[in-house]
């Protein structure tokens, strides 16, 4: 099938690149991906990666705009793209970066990430999700979370971020699960949700006992025979209950919008109704080519 | 130099062996080490590596004990003694398990582990450091705390260990240093006091932020330039501090006493000693060579 792009949607994280061909009216066209994360990439080879999941995409009688967020903008990204400073808008069109190409038929736009400085905080990839979640709800004020290796919890007002907290909720979840004698008494994908509320409320409530609540999953796999589903459900409810407890200032009184995996984000809506707070889901793929649409559009707006 | 042991003392942890040559009056005649830890060695490999270590000190014309305790008495070790069950006394000599071995010159007794039932808690080795502690105080009843990989809190009460509870604490320092992004921003070695006691605070006083705080570590080191001493300082202390948090009542109004290594414990006493706790130092090896030593009398004095 011969799908030519009007312009080309990228998100290109730590561990993957999403990429995805985009027609009229923002349609999708087509979709790739691929595990080239930034993170095995030297920075020769962003380029000849890119092209090989889009080029069939291209016209050749055209410059086709590529539109891409996330840690490619990193320093040791494609190009090291300079934070946006809070609070401001989640995308600033006159702050895109051009990756240069050899290739002629492509332009490569990255979009900066945003940083805040007391307490000092990051995130890049993120603000074009919110970017694009503010385009569909222009009149939002209140916290979006948005679930991931590292959740992000973001107070937007008036279509800016005014400020916002990282978690490396995600990240510690993969150490100890997988690099700690907890290893060993896990599993590696079942799910049991009433051990998922007992870890939620421990976590939550005896914060500073994480440290010995996490043993204990060792301890009662070798003493009661703890089941490993029961185990990783545990352990799952324990990190976010933790992370609910520290967020408190942006759930409690506030109806929050989640934004990421839809599996993720439903252990966060979980989690959140167990502890009495409020959420709704929000497509993440539909708030990533919203943003990207949103700064291509702007973009387009300007040249002509 | 011809050294010939009256009983050997051997501490055989998960990633390490310890071996000490024991003459009249528990007087140190040699020590060697290695680390031919638990974990590396198959169930046949456990008395080739302890005969290459302690051959040497062997009297041939009579039968030397080894007295034994650690991780090595796990499933995964070279016999599998089962746990006491608290309360309990540390030690209890009519529950030594036997290695059996191919040479006849040495007869290897194992000290068995503690285990908790409610809630699920395990020990191995701490054991022995607590009897030898209670050996050299035997009148002690309260509060005391192995600083280690799994930190315990132990209550002890008229000789017996009555409860006791595990943090991961150093397990924890180890996979968020060397397998998240933060070891991106922290030094391998150095310290800061400073950073130390900020961490300390911030963990104590606010358990729920750790991931978010955990995060900062990398966040401060791109957005102000953190110092990785600084960076590394700062996460010892937070762990520790969310632990203290968490192990509140067994050190408020209890004078806690420290077993463990020098460094470890010295972080613990300054630990405590922030937020207002106090503690003093017992010698980790001390403590070790006492419970072993004690166990081996009493095996001869029944033997007599």
């Amino acid at each position: 099938m011969d799908i030519k792009a009007k312009w080309i949607a990228a998100d290109w994280g730590t561990t993957h690149m999403r990429a995805w061909a985009i027609g009229d009216n923002d349609s999708v066209l087509a979709y790739r991906e691929s595990n080239e994360g930034m993170k095995d990439l030297q920075q020769n080879e962003f380029e000849p990666v890119l092209l090989r999941l889009i080029e069939n995409w291209l016209d050749d009688n055209k410059v086709t705009n590529v539109m891409a967020c996330g840690m490619v903008g990193a320093k040791q990204g494609w190009v090291e793209t300079p934070y946006l400073k809070v609070p401001c808008v989640p995308i600033d069109n006159s702050q895109l970066t051009i990756a240069s190409t050899k290739n002629t038929h492509i332009k490569v736009y990255l979009v900066p990430g945003v940083m805040q400085h007391q307490p000092a905080d990051i995130m890049r990839g993120e603000e074009t999700q919110i970017a694009g979640f503010i385009n569909e709800n222009p009149n939002f004020n209140g916290v979006v979370c948005l679930p991931g290796t590292h959740a992000k919890w973001v107070s937007i007002k008036d279509r800016h971020i005014t400020s916002f907290k990282t978690y490396m909720t995600g990240e510690l979840f993969g150490v100890i699960s997988n690099h700690t004698l907890i290893r060993h008494s896990t599993s590696i994908k079942g799910w049991n949700q009433a051990s998922f509320e007992i870890g939620i409320h421990e976590g939550f409530e005896n914060p500073g006992s994480i440290g010995s609540d996490l043993f204990s999953l060792r301890s009662e796999s070798i003493v009661n025979d703890l089941d490993r589903d029961e185990a990783r459900s545990r352990l799952s409810g324990l990190l976010l209950g933790l992370e609910l407890n520290g967020a408190q200032s942006y759930w409690k009184n506030n109806n929050v919008t989640l934004i990421g995996s839809e599996l993720l984000s439903n252990n966060y809506h979980q989690g959140l109704k167990i502890l009495g707070g409020e959420s709704q889901l929000f497509s993440l793929e539909a708030a990533t080519l919203s943003g990207l649409s949103s700064a291509y559009k702007e973009l387009n707006s300007e040249s002509e």
